[in-house]
C-alpha cells in the first residue's frame, strides 16, 4: 500500500512526506512524480494538485486534501468521478483562524494602519474610536472555521453578525441566511469577513455591488480564497472612500506576483495565504488519522461534498 | 458648588467641561486656571495636574482621577493629604484594555511586524508559529485591567500567566504572586505585558535584569506607564536580540519627543497613550456618577488607597 504527495513546493513535499513516514510506518510514502508501483497508490495526499493528475493511479481509494477547502481539487478538469475528497480541519487550525480574524478585526478596528503610519511620520495623534461593543462585524460562511471566528468575535465584545447559505445558530451572533437576507446582512457589516468555502455561488461574491452596499469607510478581510475577490473593484472602491482598508490573506495568483498593485498599496494588508497554514507536524497527525480511519471504517467525519464543493 | 477641570490639552479640556455639564446641570462647572469662586469648588477633574495645583481650593471633598491610574495626582508634592482620590474604571474602559492586549499580543504572536516589513519589499514568505495554545504570555497586574486581560488571553486559547503583589485566582490563568515567584514567572513569559499600577516599588520594574530572564527573544508589551520601563535597557536588549519587539503605549515624557530613538526604531511598535482611551462622552458619564454617589454616601467603589499607591 502507498501514498503520493502532491504539493507544488518540493521542500514542503518531502517535509510532509517525511512527518508522515513517521507517523505511518507501514505505508510507502513517495512524491506524486516517482510514485513508484502506481497499482499501489491508495491514497494521494494534495495542495493545488496538477490536471489529471490522479489518472496513473487505479486503485485511489481518497484524495486528501491539505486544507479546510477543496476548491483546488475540483479544479481538476479530469478528477475522477465519486472519488472521496477527505478536508483537513482539527481544532489546530480552528485556533489558527480564530487567531487570525481576532487579530485583523481588531486591527481593523483599532485602526492600526493610521496609527503606524503616524509612528512613520514621527506624528502623536489620539486617534478616538469606539469601544468593540459599539462596532458591527460580519462573517460570512460560519462553517467550522467562520463559527469559530464569530464566537470569537462576540466574545471580545464585538457586535457579529453571521451569514450562510443555510440558518446557523450561534449563541451571541445575529444569524442571516440565504439570498434573501444577504443585503440587509451586508449593509450592516462596518467589518466583514469572508471565510465562504469557493463554489460557483460565491465566485467573485466580493465585488462592486458588495461594496457598494456596505457602510461607507468599511474594511474587509478576505480568508477564504482569492477568487472570492474581484480585485479591480476592490480597488475601485478603496480609491472612492467607500471602503477604507483591505486585508487579503488569498489570491487569485499565488504567489502573488511582484508586479501587482496590491503589494504597494497603503489600503491594502497581505498576508501571504497564512491565516490557518497547515505545517507538516501538527497537520500530518490529521491526515495520518484520517486515513487510518479511511481504511478501517471507508469513511471519516471530515468527507468533503463535491456536488456541493465544499 | 462648583468643579474645575485640569488637563493639560486645552480642547480636550472644553469637550470634558461640555460633556460633564450636560450631566450635571446644578454644577457651575468651569477649568482650573479660571474657576470662578475658589470657596465653591468642592471638586477637581484632572488628568496630570500641575504642582499645587489644588492649594487654591479650601473646600475641595476630592480629586477625580481620569484613569485607572493615580500616579499622575500623587506626583503632586503639595497634594492635600488625605484628599480621596477617585478613579476613572468602568467596563467600557476594561473593554478597550482588552482589545488593546489581544490585539497587540496576537500582533507579536502572528509576527506582523516581519509580515508587514515582507510586504514593503513585495516578499512572500510563509513564515510558520506555533498555534497560540503553545504560546505563553504574561501579564504583570491582575487588577480590573490586568485581570480582564488575562481573561481575555486565556479565551483566545494563550497559555496565559499571571503575576500580582498579591495571589489573584483566574480561570484558566497560571497565577504567581509577590517577590518570591516573580523570578520563576518571568523566566516563562514568551509575550509579557505590563499592567501594573506606578508605584515606588514597579517603577523600573521592566529592566536589563528583567529582560535577561524572559527566554530568548521574548517580546514586551507596556500599557502601563512610561516610568515602568528604563528605556536604555530596552534598546540594548533590542541591540542584543534578547528582546524580538516591544510595544509601547506609555512613554517617560509625552507626547513622545520627535527626536526620540523610539519613533524610526524597527523593533519598536508605537501607540500614543491609547490602549484605554477614556473619551469624554463616555467617560463623563463614569465621572458625574461618581460625584454624585460621593455627594451623597461620602465614599465610592473606585475610590483610591493613596498610601499603596493606586
Amino acid at each position: 500500500m502507498s501514498i503520493v504527495v502532491s504539493i507544488p513546493d518540493v521542500d514542503k513535499t518531502n517535509w510532509w512526506i517525511e512527518q508522515l513516514q513517521a507517523l505511518l510506518p507501514g505505508w510507502t510514502i513517495r512524491p506524486i512524480h516517482d510514485p513508484g508501483d502506481v497499482e499501489k497508490v491508495t491514497y494521494a495526499v494534495v495542495w493545488k494538485p496538477a490536471t489529471g493528475a490522479f489518472l496513473p493511479f487505479p486503485n485511489l481509494k481518497a484524495i486528501v486534501s491539505l486544507g479546510a477547502g477543496i476548491d483546488h481539487v475540483l479544479a481538476d478538469a479530469e478528477l475522477p468521478r465519486q472519488m472521496p475528497i477527505i478536508r483537513t480541519v482539527g481544532t489546530d487550525l480552528t485556533q489558527r483562524m480564530r487567531e487570525y480574524v481576532a487579530l485583523h478585526v481588531l486591527r481593523h478596528h483599532r485602526d492600526i494602519p493610521a496609527i503606524a503610519a503616524n509612528q512613520r511620520e514621527k506624528r502623536w495623534q489620539q486617534l478616538v474610536v469606539p469601544p468593540a461593543t459599539q462596532r458591527r462585524v460580519g462573517v460570512m460562511g460560519l462553517g467550522n472555521l467562520g463559527g469559530a471566528a464569530a464566537r470569537t468575535l462576540a466574545a471580545l465584545g464585538f457586535e457579529t453578525l453571521g451569514w450562510a447559505r443555510t440558518k446557523r445558530e450561534i449563541e451571541g451572533v445575529i444569524t442571516y441566511a440565504g439570498d434573501s437576507e444577504f443585503s440587509e446582512f451586508v449593509s450592516r457589516c462596518e467589518i466583514l469577513v469572508c471565510l465562504l468555502p469557493l463554489t460557483v455561488a460565491t465566485t467573485g461574491i466580493l465585488n462592486a455591488a458588495l461594496f457598494e452596499r456596505l457602510p461607507k469607510s468599511a474594511s474587509i478581510i478576505n480568508a477564504g480564497r482569492g477568487q472570492h475577490l474581484v480585485e479591480a473593484d476592490l480597488l475601485a472602491a478603496l480609491e472612492s472612500g467607500q471602503l477604507s482598508h483591505a486585508t487579503l490573506d488569498v489570491f487569485d495568483v499565488e504567489p502573488l506576483p511582484a508586479e501587482h498593485a496590491f503589494w504597494p498599496h497603503p489600503g491594502v494588508t497581505i498576508t501571504p495565504h497564512t491565516a490557518s497554514l497547515i505545517d507538516a507536524p501538527t497537520g500530518s497527525r490529521i491526515v495520518a488519522a484520517n486515513i487510518e480511519r479511511f481504511e478501517r471504517e471507508g469513511s471519516v467525519p471530515d468527507l468533503a461534498d463535491a456536488a456541493r464543493g465544499y
